[in-house]
């Protein structure tokens, strides 16, 4: 018998909930959302009608359905028109994307990153610039509601603050600050691997899924994960961090001081030497080996099962520890885990416990590199998801 | 705008949240329970009446206070009169327990559980009896709200089937249908570390924190993890089984099938190996090895030494995976964690990531081998808390 909502709040999280419908779902019929959301016509009607005025949503009619008789209009984002900002700082690239409303990604730059440009403060320029100017090609009738960074290390997401990227060299860098003082706009700020996870669950393999894990592959092996729906933050923000896990005790040095890490073990860098590619790094290389073995070349060959085994030591633990429904191999774990499932999955079956390995799927990425683009859009909108009449009126200049 | 719960409803919840604030909260003034619940004072005045009609609480004065002025009444649980049957299957004890509403232990019996006990149909028996005899002995004027269980393996909670306990044998035994038939009451069965999890944030050392890990010692190593105040499930409900987490690849073999689990390395089973101590077993053979580490014996000394690195390693990989903000360490491994906390924590120092080690806590379990069973009565209160009129009606055989 607390004192109900005011008209007004109850309209904006209407309003909110709507345009998440459509941003999630795609284009929806005003009878479907009156059925998802439980609400009369009326109201629905009274609510699209908002949207429309503000410019989120557009009515029209849908594509060819096959049905006989008249279609009914469907509610549709303003994909083109209204937008985020997405930034992806990885152990080496930088990317940016402008993502529309409803997820579609409209335009996507990247750029390789070379050790020259480790330092906090000339990554963080080389951002703004790519950012500013993403912004500026974007049409005049267009708006940007929101900016979002993923970043390859961990991150206190309250402040944007970088606490250690091990495979980048930073600690305690305030990327979000000092980003968001370049642009004039807050810049929201995330772990590449949590945001892949929400990523793949909203608009990948793992739709509807409740308890993923979603693991990336880059030059580390960073993790994130959804259990109930939720993603674990654990006291700071910072669980999930599975790259970590020492599957090898006293095995190969890795880049946060301890040895035997799954990310020093499974990881590309593993890879690299074990097949004796040193030659070349990153993506590169790793395709170069999965190529080669499946050429029959035996050191690629061997090199892949070595580092299978221990990815699915770690796998294994992971699964026995979480009892996930799904676990997502993205990143250039993709390309690794393809190459070498038959050794993740031979682990699991000696390690898993039979009630949560009988019902485990193991599957590749859908969004393959991009996923903690997507992720980092999917953060950048959760203002204008929760109140998006104000937060368009702040973006707009209005 | 969907439709507004009824008015008995929301009488019925409101009921539900008071009965819970004095079942976990102990005894509360009216006042305190208005400000707690968010509801005026005459609200409070006839739901408690109510409660105080069904025999759930009764009003009386407070303890000394040292306040002066009248001290206003308090709403406290009727612990002797309305209680549950908790029960502990462990591997090596069976338990049981009436615990009065408002958590109060009002009396327990166990009995050692041997080789000679470990066919179900006997352990179910044995338990049946235990069960009515502790019912039996309760006063005519008491009544029995729930029973609860805390089984030391895997369990399918909805229908209180232990999916795979490995060190007591049992593969897919329906012990929830079976003792509820002799019985003739619903019994709810949980993991023992889970319910242990769960008891030590609302009885024990965890009060409040919200992330939490509680790992729980008897024969093997279970886990129970709490995120973001919620239990962590899973798909089946298996979450948080870190017992068969492998922290060292080709290590002691451990009767879940694999090598190296960290049961197999830092359970009291190693223990006893590496102190060569086989001629005691359980409970009492790790409290024999840490007296004589006390007095200075070398072979008992590398024995605590050798485990507690290897429960380093576990928590360190777990502190890393979830970032919790308190390791609760239940069960034998009070004791074992108490004589080797110097290797545990040196592990911790060198193998967790800096953000996630600054801040966790690690702390002996509160309730020591009680939690499972104090978890057992939770979940066996858990009906009487969702509608207590109810419950108490259908309960009473009215």
């Amino acid at each position: 018998m607390r004192a109900a909502p005011a008209p007004d709040e109850i309209r904006r999280r209407n309003l909110a909930v709507l345009l998440r419908h459509v941003h999630v779902g795609g284009p929806l019929s005003r009878t479907e959302l009156a059925e998802r959301m439980g609400l009369n016509r009326s109201t629905i009607l009274a609510l699209t009608n908002d949207l429309v005025a503000a410019g989120l949503v557009r009515e029209e009619l849908p594509g060819q359905t096959g049905k006989a008789g008249r279609p009914s209009l469907v509610v549709r984002p303003e994909s083109e028109r209204v937008y985020v900002l997405a930034l992806d700082v990885g152990a080496d690239r930088l990317a940016v994307a402008r993502v529309g409303l409803g997820g579609v990604v409209l335009d996507r730059h990247e750029t390789p990153r070379d050790s020259a440009t480790f330092d906090p403060d000339e990554v963080i320029a080389a951002l703004a610039v790519m950012a500013q100017t993403t912004i500026d090609a974007a049409g005049a009738d267009t708006v940007c509601v929101g900016v979002g960074l993923a970043f390859c290390g961990m991150v206190r997401e309250r402040d944007g603050v970088v606490r250690y990227g091990p495979n980048i060299g930073w600690v305690d860098v305030p990327v979000g600050a000092k980003l968001s003082e370049r642009l004039g706009r807050p810049v929201a700020v995330g772990n590449n691997a949590n945001l892949g996870a929400i990523a793949e669950r909203e608009r990948g393999v793992g739709a509807g899924v409740a308890d993923l894990l979603y693991l990336h592959g880059e030059v580390g092996i960073g993790g994130g994960v959804i259990m109930g729906g939720t993603l674990l933050g654990g006291e700071g923000g910072y669980g999930g961090e599975v790259g970590h896990m020492i599957v090898n005790p006293g095995g190969r040095a890795c880049r946060c001081g301890s040895r035997g890490c799954l990310e020093a073990e499974a990881g590309e860098l593993a890879l690299i030497a074990a097949a004796g590619r040193t030659d070349l790094s990153g993506r590169a290389a790793v395709e170069a080996i999965v190529d080669a073995a499946a050429r029959g070349d035996a050191t690629a060959r061997d090199a892949l099962h070595q580092v299978g085994d221990w990815l699915g030591y770690g796998v294994s633990n992971l699964v026995n520890i979480f009892n996930p429904t799904m676990v997502v191999f993205g990143g250039v774990l993709r390309e690794i885990y393809l190459a070498s499932a038959a050794q993740v999955r031979s682990r699991l079956a000696v390690n898993g416990l039979l009630a949560v390995r009988e019902r485990v799927r193991l599957r590749t990425s859908a969004l393959a590199d991009d996923a903690p683009l997507v992720g980092a859009a999917e953060l950048a909108f959760a203002e204008l998801l929760t109140d998006p009449l104000q937060t368009l009126t702040r973006c707009s200049g209005g």
